[in-house]
């Protein structure tokens, strides 16, 4: 069971509401002897940070991290690492006019049905604050794997699709994607994609992306079939960020488009190296890593906290209507990128993890 | 930690390999006095069967199920209920020339890298033959459903693409699925399939499709955030099955190219009865159901064992080419049809007791 | 898994040392809409606190709770309640001299084995101060079964044996409890006992402790056989505290002396109420609470950091001796009241929504 | 969660009834390449097969084991391994006239108030044939230690203490115990338990037991603080073996009466050797084993199914008395020794996997 708990041995558990004093997370099952600073978290920290371009809402967060557990002396020591970061720019009164009506596409309505109780202030529990939680766990899963698999360890995510607007994935650079407030991959496409954000921006409206997040260096073997497989546990984990409506792996939906002559990854051998032709599986096959690049996608759907006046109801049942000022993202898909890359570590970790339990003691 | 067990509260374990005596499986936290007979199991198991058509693979099995445990005059106990199919057709010497190849695309290679043992029969444990187990494990669930939720409650799948050819959903005819060898819910449709499944079978290769799952009468209030999101859960089940690359929650990939206006799914109150405008988020919000229709797509790579040759490698590292000749579904997407039904009642149940847990006592 | 988080629904989890800036405990799967203030949780902290009596260690803490999340306006929202407790009177500088040695009868030795590195500071995570995080998650317990079961549900505690000196159970006086910093619950024993104790503080020694605790008006059905036995879970609560030796369930090891006649509590039906002429199975039959008192008892062995020059090896390996200043407890079982408490209170919680889960939705 | 599921890494799974066609047990997580026959099983069954000696029950039962999966050639292949043994000498007739009542003492009450359905035939599930499921378990754990470990890691078990009649600790001789029906580790006692359980027998009561368990050749650093500490698992085990009321590790309940100089276990190092002085911990410190021997005992109730009649209900709450005929063990403690130490293999492997992930990566 795990309702705010996310792994298997290398586990993190998070706490905390928008508008609340504090959130923060509990990293258990990290490794000993591993260096770990504030420093490192924070670096992961600030990629995801609110206020940072106008691409992205002006929420002014530091998202200063401390460490209150689990480090000695600058390393982790086995125990439970917990981290906190305060909220500070909360405008719990902008979410007056809304306190009682729901947003359509927003998990308002849900929580509300479910719990019986409304924290309206921020969307509570439900706001996209919480990923930061994340974030920081992941930013100590990399250090982990860093030291266990080398350098050649790598994960990069970057946005590959802003509403109708697709990338060229031949274009991808890792370099480009830290450099563009988007975390564009691929310059030939970004004039396009600032001028298209701001117009979305400007009608009080928003749009959706896709994200693709790959992971490089990983040994062959990680992942538990059958129903721990490596692709359910980062499906799993993507779908787990606010507003993912899809996840892909490799190919994903368009495997189903493949022949399987197509869709086969011919293997070859070169002295000691195994090399495959192409990389529909993702990396993935039977649940298990191939030791190929891992690829997931994911698709976020669009904010849905918008200026345009939409028919919903409120707490009593009443129809009504609701146009949302506050500060949004116009597109929450752009600061799901260090989200996806901080699952991506969490999940490689924990299966490095329960691999050497299963098959290297 | 659950490597052969899914599930929270309602949990299976599944056991077996495809040239193995048996498969079982064994499906803990039932609630008691649920009627269940070996029939309601076979109605579900006899949908996913080899050998129906000249669209599947021709290996028979009658997937005769027996329950040993659990189960006390018609009535659940409330304690595990074990259930075995013995498997019949098997021909493990069809697998003598491929028992030391690797199928590109298949997980063949992954188990061995992982593992250093190989049960090259049948594909061992990697075999789809595992997920008859899993419809067991449903029909239990949906008895369970039915006589918690009364009749309302209904769960339909449905091949939606086959290969290149989409059908149109405008047209899905839910008594029109059981009465075609490729569950199609488009009757329009239908002998195009037909056409471009034989050709498809005859140069000996295979081809994708896309699965739709649908659940009615499922009440708001299921799912458990952040990390037991019911769109977790279901993205994690789905994935789970053999060959599936990607997942879809309503919209899916395509939220990404939505606009917050065209993705807002608006609400209005008549009377006691909330209503949604449109249902781009698959009757899921914030991983709680909303009580609108769930519905989740998910793709299935082409079937990897084919007649083309394919270059690969064997066990010793040398590179070789395989050709699959065996008895294989040129499309094992069909059969996922009652697969990802039985993962859809799964989830629901667990997430049903679950909720029961967290809110209703 | 579940290193520093325990319960199955009803989870809480627990981080911190005992010289870090802080300790904490996250609260998951706490049911919404129930009253809770951090008074509530102060009291129970109170209980277990330090410092309070010549008999304790002469540490002072605060133990001042904050609830960082999961509480609005009063009540809880159904998501993580996230509690913080600052540490104040640390002397870190009192173990300097034992840095690198192994106290005997102390997990100093193993967990240096286990991890290769060691917080030394009062004992870093092996410290019983961990315990105040969970007398923390007991006080949510509390409140959260007194709103569902209502007033006639209480748990008590008590010391029942100090070193040699047993005390004569028929004597037991639940008001008598919290009137002595023993928790001792036989006034007739009490002097004794304070003579006892001060004369092993004063030879710089320490004594063991047996702690009974009591719960009462738990409904009948609570425990889900086989493997999440109500007297399992509670014996594993209780041998996770500190330097808790050996748990008893109603006549515990004593048992092996009876005849079936005598073991066997004679039940009757008066009218709607079912009674039991005895209580040799403290209220547990095959795993399940039959509606009479649950009564776990279990022994504390003594304290390790003694004064008494013991033999032992430092972490280099060489043989040496060591003898324990700092501020340590006489005998840690009479803190130990407040804790086995605080562990009935979460086990039967997690329980009683277990129950909701499997029979009653 | 876990109703019927047992372990964290290495897991087993068990179902069946007593007079059900079958029991049986799922392995999970059991490290490939070890090997495994039918055999290796069917020696450990073989110690707890019930009909053995007039000091047991007369039930027949060949307890013959078969594995359906998870071995190829005869090496585990890192999948399930599903195991059945068919039940034959039932008599659900001998239960036709107690079917409506509650045996004091026994499970047959809560489980009918829990679950709201009987299964009367020998008790259901609640029989502890179940127990034969977890013997199969160990004997795999058992035979993956011996390879990890090598053949300085054994587990023995053996009946200390029968009804009012202790065994003398220091006369334990290993090899004495599989050569007598009482697993009694004492030569010079054995005359007097046969005598005193043969008057037991005759007077148609029953009595108690202590069994004791010992591990050795583990390795220190095995255990998972602070919510999975060897000590809990190993506690919990043994709880939730039927009729165990009470659960000691090392000095266990007795540490109470014992002072700090007494109770520390004082270390020397003799070259690459850690030696203890005395062992009150029974190998775990803080959760964590030292290395020394693990010492675990535990407490069986006496058998509540006796001859003699006592005050009891029946289903429908209406007074009656009871006198149990059937064939019952006159000290089901005898039997549980073959059952605590497949617990003891179960926890240990357990454990030993963890720390491979936790701490050996």
């Amino acid at each position: 069971m795990s309702f705010n708990t996310f792994g298997k041995i290398f586990r993190f558990t998070t706490w905390g509401e928008s508008h609340g004093p504090a959130i923060g997370c509990i990293v258990d099952g990290c490794p000993p002897n591993i260096d770990i600073s504030e420093k490192d978290i924070q670096i992961e920290l600030n990629k995801r940070k609110p206020g940072q371009s106008k691409f992205t809402t002006q929420r002014k967060e530091d998202d200063k991290v401390n460490i209150l557990s689990g480090v000695f002396e600058g390393k982790t020591t086995g125990t439970p690492i917990s981290m906190i970061i305060y909220n500070k720019d909360m405008r719990s009164r902008d979410y007056e006019t809304i306190k009682n009506k729901f947003r359509p596409g927003h998990a308002d309505f849900t929580y509300f049905k479910k719990y019986g109780i409304r924290d309206y202030r921020g969307g509570g529990r439900q706001s996209a604050r919480e990923t930061a939680a994340r974030v920081a766990a992941g930013a100590i899963a990399k250090q982990v794997l860093i030291k266990k698999l080398g350098n050649k360890y790598s994960v990069k995510g970057a946005v590959t699709q802003l509403g109708m607007l697709g990338c060229d994935l031949k274009n991808w650079d890792d370099k480009f994607i830290p450099k563009n407030p988007f975390f564009c991959p691929d310059k030939s496409i970004l004039k396009l994609w600032e001028k298209y954000l701001l117009s979305i921006r400007k009608s009080g409206s928003s749009c959706g992306a896709i994200i693709e997040v790959r992971a490089r260096g990983i040994p062959v073997g990680l992942g538990a079939p059958i129903y721990s497989k490596l692709d359910m546990d980062l499906a799993s984990a993507m779908m787990s960020i606010n507003a993912v409506k899809g996840v892909n792996i490799g190919s994903g939906m368009n495997s189903a488009q493949l022949t399987g002559e197509q869709n086969s990854d011919e293997i070859s051998q070169k002295g000691k190296k195994t090399k495959f032709k192409s990389n529909n599986a993702g990396g993935i096959l039977g649940g298990i890593s191939s030791g190929q690049e891992i690829i997931v996608s994911f698709a976020v759907k669009p904010t849905s906290s918008i200026l345009t006046s939409r028919k919903t109801i409120d707490k009593f049942g009443k129809n009504t209507s609701i146009s949302v000022k506050g500060r949004h993202d116009p597109c929450v898909g752009i600061r799901a990128v260090p989200i996806g890359e901080a699952m991506m570590h969490c999940v490689i970790l924990d299966h490095f993890l329960l691999h050497s339990a299963q098959c290297k003691n």
